[in-house]
């Protein structure tokens, strides 16, 4: 496997799939010998899962934009130096449910007026992308109501409603766009297992 | 009181004395009329004292230099929001032990190379200075004989032997020069009622 190609990620909305096609690759690639690191954010390290529940538990008001985007960014540091890198670094394949694009959409949806803070903030904080990002694409009613049919989901994040879901789904596709080096749009709105095809096949071509 | 000059804060070496004359400061406003609203760093608000536990309790490497660089912005951002420009907004004179100065120092001490990188964030997420700080200058054996005489003081910060006593003193009077109009250097090593004369009669003249 290509060294350029080992870190990837999963994005979409809220019931896209994403831990289920992320647990379905780890598993693939297990299979064919490779050692594989499954982690997520916001959380990831034991430091960044702290972070995580300060931001997430609790008043939903009761950080600013701006306050939640230097938690989450100092989560992601943590995440990348005590879990991500380590396990690049001894050749493993890291596959991450959510990374900076899932920061880069919701606090774009929520601030537009942020969305170059974020840029900035990453530059000079994190530095680093996946070598490759699935962007599950799928109809917004679709994912909500899958989100919404979950037990024990991240309700601080999926407290959006059909509106708000199809401005992240657009956000994701324009991110797509920006980076097309990357970033592979699969349907997600699909059954699991031919979703999980498509994935398997792109994960080949990339890293050929 | 001109406007311009109502937040003033305190820095100095552990021991110098910020937290006593911060508050004969307040106390001299406050006999004189004025709100006063006395705060410190890390902390100053619900959310940043939250923070400041997250960053001083448990192992000191639990956090990288740079994750902590980001939780103490993160911590910086809410107690301005949430403490420091309200009482401004109403009319207040701010009085904060400890301000950006401190991480700038301190970062710099541990890790020379993050100075640059400190400003950037400041600049990007922080973005203000105090009208007015006090350096309290001090032999690093006196302020250390002093910090460890201290019950209960935040040991994370002072657990600095005389070396980087020193170092921090020289970063103090190096940033009074880079930002002569705001910073007054203050000897410290005398009796707290003469520095707080010294310390009165100067924010008289910086809020004429």
């Amino acid at each position: 496997m290509d060294r350029s190609a080992r870190f990837i990620s999963f994005e979409g909305i809220d019931g896209s799939g994403k831990s289920t096609q992320a647990r379905l690759l780890a598993e693939r690639l297990r299979d064919a010998g490779r050692e594989v690191v499954l982690t997520r954010e916001p959380g990831g390290s034991p430091g960044a899962e702290q972070i995580r529940r300060l931001v997430l538990e609790g008043d939903p008001d009761r950080w600013s934009p701006e306050t939640e985007l230097l938690l989450f960014t100092a989560a992601r540091r943590d995440h990348l130096e005590r879990t991500v890198r380590p396990a690049l670094g001894r050749g493993a394949v890291v596959i991450c449910d959510r990374f900076a694009d899932s920061t880069r959409i919701y606090q774009g949806i929520t601030r537009g007026d942020l969305r170059a803070t974020v840029d900035r903030l990453h530059d000079l904080m994190i530095g680093c992308e996946p070598d490759l990002t699935f962007i599950l694409d799928m109809a917004p009613a679709t994912g909500l109501a899958r989100a919404r049919g979950r037990n024990g989901s991240e309700e601080r994040f999926e407290d959006f409603g059909e509106a708000l879901q199809a401005r992240g789904r657009q956000g994701f596709l324009d991110l797509a766009a920006e980076f097309p080096g990357r970033c592979r749009v699969v349907a997600a709105d699909r059954a699991p297992e031919e979703v999980a095809r498509d994935i398997a096949r792109l994960t080949d071509e990339a890293l050929a």
